[in-house]
């Protein structure tokens, strides 16, 4: 089965990379971009099905490794 | 309004992150762990409405700066 976890900075926090692209695409013409956020998506393939165990493992690979509590809020969804 | 870009490294192309996070996991004990591939996200607030156009546009952005055509593919959604 595969998951699809997306990783953000969480809001009110500072994205250097967004406001990076942000001042780029205004400078490149479109003046009509008002806020940019970049995160990180990562899509895994797992040897499991059971969906309900698949969530909680993917949470807690998520809190152990893929996303920074701290400054980052993740979400999982199945494709 | 807002939409999501999601840009990953097209498949056959080598994605050391996504092999770095891979052989993590799987020593992290997370052994169900097949494959794993990532890629960027990127959520843009636009002061447009019309979608035709916002889809237009927006293409237009990942074909100049947001994605590398060579090694990534992208997508847009609404959200």
């Amino acid at each position: 089965m595969k998951v699809r976890v997306y990783v953000m900075p969480k809001d009110g926090l500072l994205d250097p990379q967004g406001q990076a692209i942000n001042i780029a695409l205004i400078n490149m013409g479109f003046a009509e971009v008002k806020k940019v956020r970049q995160g990180k998506v990562i899509e895994l393939e797992l040897e499991e099905t059971d969906k309900i165990l698949i969530k909680n493992r993917v949470e807690d690979m998520c809190q152990k490794l893929l996303a920074n509590s701290v400054i980052e809020s993740f979400h999982v969804e199945d494709i």
